[in-house]
């Protein structure tokens, strides 16, 4: 049980008058109760004072009870022909728990329009119209509020126990790095590189220190066409194979229980230019810089201009296109810290966020370096710490 | 251009009286517009009359251009450093598109809580508070209603360069079941087979017949603890290897640019007992019944009677715990038609669904075959064929 999690979240709603939480995004039901849900269809009603409940699909109650870390759990029939209407069994279950409590206020996730994935569904679940029907039936539409702030700030400083899986997950993230570092090579394609990191990390990952479900999501970028527009949220990995002395840049996203890493890596086919060199050596540093900068009460803009000033002094200040860093930790991305230029954001003890400078130059190429730090009392810890040499 | 797909979408439209739809969720997007967006920002602005609206980020631009039938394409910078609120950039942008139109009626995705994922960006979209704010500001709240009934029936029905669509996923998890039927043997771990199975259908389907963006989404259950609790909607892949004579269980979700196949099989490593033979042969037996059984104007209910009364001939019924079959093709599963017990639910020319009878037994283990058919005018076209022998 991670009781710190427990006294902060119950101090931040006090502090807020709020009588309970009501969640059902994978990851803030594990934020309060250490539950991943599989399915979506998972809801937790997180009270100020007293037990949290958790309503979950019978066809993923043994992982409830094995991970829940205390509270009740609540089934019911799903995905088997006796199941009726989930969200009809949800609301019957939570006005018994709420019957004849006082819960003037609820905080629910109304904010959240990104989420994570729940691994392997290929579908995630949201909060639409049905559920906030059954929200207003259960509590009184008065009632409900949106917490997504408070949700955020909460999971913005990590605990102990959050700052181990996230550790283990950057740990299991390593493993996809060098697979992808062995395998670049002349006539490799982008592709079969993206495709051997996911295999890596799925087979190699799944049980790393008692981790049960692993997924990678990688994208890679190859030659100088390809690898120029890799500062996209979104590149396309395709069959295009790799030429003497063209980069891959390969950016990996992986959950491991629900914890992520974001980390990037690129390397070079068989011989690297002395400009691919200078580029990449003024990236590394510049890494470098900002990981030194990065301690409690420090702010996003001075991490960011601890990177930038280093690619600005290589000449190359153009090509650095995007942010520095951005907070991770139940998601791929999550919205604190941001690491921008100007940001009088603190970084406080616990944050958790990557660092990740970039040069991206049309005809020449693009090229990252990634990796995840969490502010320490004294500076930064490099999660899962890895190789980055551009050629072998 | 899918020229009946847009005409069906403003006969739908003008019978409901709606003067435009509003999409966000990327397969809604790619159902009226042929974009399939990346990062889950993209809006588009359907109107009843007149040219589509695509409002995309500027990093998939390139992208969004060279699918979109038509229309106009605007964007705004996103994942770069001189981007703003993208919130307000798509609000900015809506507002000068609907001035001195009069779009008095707009239907929106109020009801969708379950949405396929983007492909790789392991953050889905959906709309929330944000979008909600945004879309009352440009259209004014009470034009808005919720129009989620009126997408999912156009969904129902495929047109043909939609079944064209489907036909290539299901060729591309074809490559998947085959690596997967290759592959199963003593000793072989259920995440190595899953992971395979993934990396085969990356590699191998990436540019079938053109297909840009591939992802699989595999479980395979290992031995009868597993197997038997194969039915859930979400299994846990795990590191367990299989023993001879033991059963392998692959449920295998398939995305190509939007379009997705649902599949499973089940293989022996090694050799089969004549009871599980057995039980197979009734559950393929049960599949080729429901087959035969679709057509336009059978029941769904009928088609799932001509399944389950094979497999309750066989002594087996107890052990056939789920529906017959599910919709699918814009995600992993769609609403429309659902195969169950009783149900009178017609069946049309253009519904596509997966067939997938299974027995699950404790102690004695779960199998299932599922394939994805197609309503044709005189029956049913089963998508993507491939082989399902339960031992080499």
């Amino acid at each position: 049980m991670d009781r710190e999690r427990l006294d902060r979240a119950r101090a931040a709603m006090a502090a807020r008058g709020l009588d309970a939480l009501l969640c059902r995004l994978p990851e803030n039901v594990l934020l309060l109760s250490g539950c991943w849900p599989l399915a979506g269809m998972t809801f937790l009603l997180f009270p100020r004072e007293g037990p949290a409940a958790c309503i979950t699909p019978g066809s993923e109650a043994r992982e409830a009870r094995e991970e829940l870390w205390g509270g009740e759990c609540f089934t019911f029939p799903f995905g088997v022909l006796e199941a009726g209407d989930a969200y009809a069994d949800v609301a019957r279950i939570l006005k018994g728990l709420v019957r004849g409590s006082r819960l003037a206020r609820v905080g629910i996730e109304e904010g959240f329009e990104v989420m994570a994935p729940p691994w392997n569904a290929a579908e995630p679940v949201a909060s639409a119209r049905a559920t906030r029907a059954l929200l207003a039936e259960v509590f009184g539409a008065p009632a409900l509020e949106d917490a997504t702030d408070l949700l955020y700030e909460l999971r913005a400083r990590k605990t102990g126990p959050e700052l181990e899986r996230l550790r283990r997950a950057n740990e299991i993230a390593t493993i996809g790095l060098r697979a992808f570092q062995a395998a670049v090579d002349v006539g490799v394609s982008g592709i079969e590189l993206a495709a051997l990191v996911e295999r890596e990390v799925s087979v190699k990952g799944t049980g790393h220190r008692g981790a049960r479900r692993v997924r990678a999501f990688a994208q890679v970028a190859v030659g100088p066409e390809e690898t120029s527009l890799g500062y996209r949220p979104m590149e396309i990995t395709t069959t295009r194979k790799l030429r003497r002395g063209e980069l891959a840049l390969l950016e990996l996203g992986v959950v491991a229980d629900g914890f992520w890493a974001d980390r990037t890596r690129v390397r070079a086919a068989g011989t690297a230019s002395s400009e691919q060199r200078d580029a990449y050596d003024a990236v590394c540093r510049a890494q470098e810089a900002a990981i030194r900068a990065v301690r409690p009460g420090a702010t996003s803009g001075e991490v960011d201009e601890a990177a930038r000033s280093v690619i600005r002094q290589a000449g190359r200040g153009e090509g650095f296109i995007h942010v520095t860093g951005h907070g991770l930790g139940l998601r791929y991305h999550e919205p604190v810290p941001l690491l921008r230029p100007g940001s009088d954001e603190r970084l406080a003890e616990g944050m958790v966020h990557s660092v990740e400078p970039g040069i991206y130059v049309e005809g020449f190429g693009g090229m990252r370096v990634e990796d995840d730090v969490a502010v320490t009392p004294t500076g930064a810890e490099v999660l899962g710490p890895a190789p980055k040499e551009l050629v072998p």
